[in-house]
């Protein structure tokens, strides 16, 4: 590099990662708000995050920051993930250039509607009253159509939404691995409905004091590898994991007394989240490169650590001793295969939080056809909650009663995140995808589970993942990581593989 | 005013509430760091805290604002507190012309030196070593220095530093009145000493287990006013009071299983600094009408609330059954007035925040004398350790043994808070001025106390002390409200009334 371009970059640098500190600092407003604050002073703390994040938004739209970039950028090669700098340059400009193509009109009122949104969904669905929240819905759509609009696009609107939560990937692409997803989960579920075989769940249901299950979940999360001395487990109601810097990961889950799974798997689960935020570079922290690649490759490392690894057989063979002595009275006369089979069952229901990890992928498919149906006009909203049930007849084989327990049980549309509902089945793809790759290039990760040994994954992961940043995208990590491009097929195998023997499946 | 007065008035106020409103984001960073935020996560805390006090310092010395000031201030009354326009611009007046005479990369330094400072304090005072220290402070002690020097001053350096705490009083002002207490004080704590009566402390170093503490001090810190819909209370080694806006004032304590005292008496200490922040008038958050006058004043009302009214017997009367309730085995077979002398004893010790409120003084007599000599070169840091201890001899009658239990107990010099250590003092006298002309006014608080009845008390305080802000300085308020000016006298008959009877005094 030329000595001016070296300036330039560092310049550009500084920026960058001061524009990232700002953010960390909203980021801690925002874990603040919903772990610790007192109640009164939710409209101040409003103020507090508008005042940050307009902050952030005047760094990113700076003109000389924007200047520099541009310059920069028909300095270095276009598209080399092996040039550290290029890389950096690329992915900044593209994420500014997003932002300045919004009018900040359109931000504000999508902002405000994002709030409004979320309020009447709120009552909409404590009332059931799909229809209070229409005029609502409808707004929404057509104030995400101008961003798609304003944002441009290759061939969809949606392109331009998901690119927010999956940046650089087409909605063909996705809907190609998604339909073919759908086309042998559909089958395999409806197998599995019509088995003789069933778990009894009523264990998990007994008494679990709260207390062990904070000591149990925070050891287990400990085990796996989540650093407590960079980060922190609370408690909401709404699990969650959140960044405030290199060193402080912060992650929560919440207790239910009468039901082991919520936060044993939901700690696990946002666990591998704080796993992967860890594992970044910490030396780029603040810049592309010490940044995750979207929400589908972070989502790959909760459901990984949560399911491929804490739902595993070989997982319990180390860990249903401990869980025994923490849990005596729910868990002493209960055998491992049973406790296994029970934390494995497979049963279409209605809520997609509280899915199991294959009919999960049909409740975001549900969601991911219908949104795009939304987007283009197919579909009016007065139609949706039909759409909504005759879809989830057909993919799950049961119907909401309700569209409480229906279209109105996610928060996602009333707040805006269109696009947002696909990564949740990538991330189980790629996982599923990594997973099988580890185990062939490791050998052997059930030996290693089975003695308590997480590390060996982890380092894997780390190396192969976490330390790239941003360097490559989703789509190409996975190509780099594995050999081959994103498919369902690991994902099919490992549930055939594991839910075969249990529910005696041809 | 004319219009172009209000204009310029309407902007100024703009700018100081959102400089507030980005203060107030750098004190929820401080109080995370102290309570949540995990271990490894310190350094980038630094620089995160460090980028928010650049950004308020550089919103402080804001050119425009500066201008628009300095208007204002010649269209208004210079000194007329029953107008709120000009009591606003004339105190931000002052704040901002202190500002501009700090270089930015003076205020960042000690920043810097602050963290550092602070956690090599931490370090050295565990490992009870002055000598590892020595250079932080000595950095320290020159830094603020040069800090006095750029703010100037009317006698001595120690005034320009004072007055970050202590707005508009003299080194000379505290220091007459200080002395007149001493001279009173010593022989008083000194007779104290000599009296054959005793409390039988053990009682307070029995079982008091630590949920049944905290729901106590919640419960107590309710009772007298602090709200808990707009604060909370946390546990910290070092217990302080931290406002995050309007509606969020956050308290912490710490609890020990072994001494009665510290927990309760620690958050009724916290929650008087609380109830002030919380009596702050809302409609002028961030503005000097909405902002306390001095560390002094509000000391004043951490020790009103803990001391004159939590140490009364009064008090005692009301809450003792509710004690001897939530403690049994510790306090079941005490009589009351056993409780009331051992909870009011009088005994020389080395650690301030366990001195009791007779000479809780001379331990602030003790730093002040030293902390002006350091500053005045007059005393070499190396031989900081044996002054302490000459004076610890000759106002208490007794000497430390370590400088972890001396010289090394505070934090406050690590974290450059030169000047600070008079204002507890100051806290002690302006509590008693204040409670005495309460008692008069109001008539009969002790009955009132013995009825469970806080709210007369806090009332009469919010109206003449809390809502007026910054209307006033200290001794003008002093003043305004008891028609008096600050003097020794209501503390030194405050001690005497309570201590005479329990000790048999003269």
């Amino acid at each position: 590099m030329s000595e001016r371009t070296e300036t330039l970059y560092r310049e550009v640098c500084r920026h960058a990662t001061e524009t990232a500190m700002l953010q960390s600092v909203e980021s801690l407003l925002g874990w603040d708000e919903r772990t610790k604050m007192p109640p009164a002073a939710a409209e101040y703390r409003a103020e507090q995050m508008t005042l940050l994040s307009g902050m952030v938004h005047q760094h990113w739209i700076d003109r000389a920051f924007g200047r520099k970039i541009d310059e920069l950028a028909e300095d270095l090669p276009p598209d080399d993930p092996s040039n550290d700098q290029a890389v950096t340059i690329r992915r900044l400009k593209r994420q500014r250039d997003k932002k300045i193509k919004l009018p900040k009109s359109l931000v504000e009122e999508l902002a405000r509607t994002a709030v409004l949104g979320q309020q009447g969904w709120q009552q909409a669905r404590g009332d059931d009253d799909f229809k209070a929240f229409r005029p609502l819905l409808q707004k929404m759509i057509e104030l995400k159509r101008q961003e798609a609009d304003a944002l441009g696009y290759a061939e969809c609107r949606y392109d331009a939404l998901l690119d927010d939560y999956e940046p650089e990937m087409a909605t063909a692409e996705v809907a190609k691995v998604l339909v073919e997803l759908r086309e042998q989960l559909v089958p395999l579920v409806a197998e599995i409905a019509q088995s003789e075989r069933r778990p009894d769940v009523s264990l998990l249901k007994r008494s679990f004091p709260v207390d062990a299950q904070e000591a149990f979940a925070r050891e287990t999360a400990a085990a796996v590898g989540f650093d407590f001395e960079r980060g922190r487990l609370d408690v909401t109601t709404h699990p969650f994991c959140c960044t405030v810097g290199p060193n402080d990961c912060r992650i929560t889950t919440r207790y239910d007394q009468r039901f082991f799974n919520m936060a044993l798997f939901g700690t696990l689960h946002e666990a591998g989240h704080g796993i992967y935020e860890q594992g970044l570079p910490g030396e780029h922290h603040g810049l592309p490169l010490g940044e995750f690649v979207s929400l589908g490759i972070h989502e790959s490392q909760s459901r990984l650590w949560e399911n491929l690894v804490g739902r595993s057989r070989s997982f319990w063979e180390h860990s249903y001793a401990p869980a025994q002595r923490r849990f005596p009275e729910a868990l002493g006369d209960v055998a491992l295969d049973d406790f296994y089979f029970a934390i494995n069952e497979v049963r279409p229901s209605l809520i997609r939080v509280e899915a199991d990890e294959a009919t999960y992928n049909l409740h975001i498919l549900v969601r991911f056809e219908l949104e795009q149906a939304l987007l283009d006009g197919d579909l009016p909203v007065a139609d949706l909650p039909g759409a909504w049930n005759e879809k989830f007849q057909k993919y799950l084989g049961i119907r909401p009663e309700s569209d409480a327990t229906g279209v109105l049980q996610d928060v996602h549309w009333s707040a805006g995140l269109f696009g947002y509902f696909p990564t949740y089945t990538l991330g189980n793809l790629y996982a599923a995808q990594f997973f099988a790759h580890a185990d062939n290039e490791l050998g052997g990760l059930d030996e290693q589970f089975a003695a308590g040994q997480f590390a060996p994954l982890r380092d894997w992961l780390r190396e192969k993942i976490y330390r790239q940043g941003q360097r490559h995208t989703a789509s190409e990590l996975v190509k780099v990581v594995t050999g081959r491009p994103l498919s369902s097929g690991p994902m099919l195998d490992y549930l055939r593989t594991k839910l075969g023997p249990l529910y005696g499946l041809k």
